[in-house]
């Protein structure tokens, strides 16, 4: 595999007529934030960029600047030169996209994620950018790019919020900022892009509210967990974020949000200040990162809760 | 009144020996950031400044570097040749810190507000600046502050973000993100100071779910409504944040948080995306801006809410 910096990547991006873009299944704010802008840089450069994901453009997503040229997966097969592969760390994130270019099609992955498993024939990676889009910021940069289309910093920007939660996360660093504030330069209103993200369904509120309300205290207050029973279970609504609530309580250790996703299937996520939950979910066959981690325990919602609840309590005595 | 731009202002501040620093009573985070940062500015000045504050600086602030330094209102005449008024608009906002000094001391008011009433000698105001702290953060690159000590640069982070609601807010400016890039630069963690602005106390979670329980929808989902009554209000708890619910709700123009404050008392706080409810509170002898406004109704909260669910129906039916 052949590792690639900027310059390199920027080269034989160039070096394309065609290039498929593509990103992860699931796709979030920085997957389309990032190949929206780049889709725009190259076709400034005269490439004839064409963009597919096996999935839909979440709603959220939709309004930003060419986010309706994005091609569902198809029996079409595209006449392409190369496959540019963004924010996936791993092959088969992309779902079907493989199946629409010849196989033997040369592969450039940009991305930033730790767990990248160098899939690719050329890979650009950089694991200090907080976001896919801060390196095609960078790209944008490196070509000089004007700007001259708001909508472009403006996906860019969305990118790189999502990523790094508004700045408030680890992985905002000064060149992140930088960034940022080139793309409010451009013309983008940070106040439009975050009121977009944040307007959630009414029946998303209501969720919260119900799930907040059967918040529990355990640990003498340093494990807090909520919990979406079975019945309450809905996979449209997103309530993935409402662990924030009990991990932003005083005093709280670990977060945990428990959801009943079938009679004898609990899917558990913990979030943590220092103890390592990524240990506790390896127990019951789940990972993630020392502060952010899951598993899915095969019982009942109240089994599941008394087993994660024993290991936490256990985990905080022996400060694991 | 002397108007004054950063290097005025700069120049002032050296040719004071021994100068009161204070705030506006309710101190908030760009309040006390603000203060402090000016505070290490100028000591390492060589000037011996005091801070003084007409009110406990709230817990959340009180890591930050220097905090335990700010001296409550107190019987004390403080020896000084300068009184210096960080982020207050009006000279009635600093309670009676001006007691503590001698009645015809300069007064220096360095501030952002748009609201500022000129009330002192002299004034930097920059009504473009995202928060105080980030006028303080342009005089430390100007004075080329090399933030030798990371909290000073964590004061003055703390101060502009939560002005700023994590650079969310249409006050986010290219500069904001620029100076905020610079003080993590020197060694602030986003993440660290998002924490600890985020975290809240368990009775606010459990509030929170109560009032959102509560939530109604009006005028086809235009307005979204909150309310909190009698028995469960405690001027103890931060309700006052809970508005963004209503607020980032999908469809919704409006958003209203009712309080009952007493039997026949009803605070009115609004939120709007295009609708002028400005206008709407001053119907009822409130105020405040376009998009962010309030107002007190002498009425019991099921009458108070009556009313201001009819005058918003029709001011949305005018178009107001």
């Amino acid at each position: 595999m052949v590792e690639m910096e900027l310059a390199g990547a920027a080269e034989r991006l160039l070096a394309s007529q065609k290039p498929v873009l593509t990103v992860h299944v699931s796709p979030d704010g920085d997957a389309i934030g990032a190949m929206l802008g780049l889709y725009w840089l190259l076709l400034e450069k005269g490439c004839r960029p064409v963009m597919v994901v096996d999935d839909s453009v979440p709603a959220v997503f939709q309004n930003l600047l060419g986010a309706e040229l994005i091609k569902p997966v198809s029996e079409e097969q595209l006449d392409a030169d190369l496959l540019v592969v963004l924010d996936a760390s791993d092959d088969g994130r992309i779902g079907r996209v493989r199946q629409m270019v010849a196989p033997g099609l040369p592969v450039l992955n940009i991305d930033h994620h730790v767990s990248n498993t160098g899939f690719s024939e050329m890979r650009w990676l950089d694991v200090r950018a907080a976001a896919t889009a801060e390196m095609i910021a960078q790209l944008a940069d490196y070509w000089q790019y004007d700007y001259a289309k708001t909508g472009v910093a403006e996906a860019l920007y969305t990118g790189i919020a999502t990523d790094c939660g508004f700045f408030r996360y680890a992985n905002t660093t000064p060149r992140t900022m930088r960034l940022a504030a080139r793309l409010l330069e451009a013309g983008v209103q940070p106040n439009v892009v975050s009121d977009r993200i944040e307007t959630q369904p009414v029946q998303t509120v209501s969720k919260l509210a119900n799930v907040l309300s059967g918040l529990e205290m355990h640990s003498d207050g340093r494990v807090a967990l909520i919990s979406i029973p079975l019945d309450q279970y809905d996979p449209e609504t997103d309530s993935d974020s409402f662990i924030r609530y009990p991990r932003y309580i005083e005093g709280v250790e670990v977060a945990v949000l428990l959801k009943s996703v079938a009679p004898d299937v609990t899917r558990v996520s913990m979030r943590s200040k220092e103890l390592d939950v990524s240990a506790v979910a390896l127990q019951y066959g789940g990972g993630g990162h020392k502060r952010a981690a899951g598993c899915t325990i095969p019982r009942p919602l109240d089994e599941a809760k008394a087993v994660i609840l024993k290991t936490l309590s256990e985990a905080i005595d022996n400060g694991l």
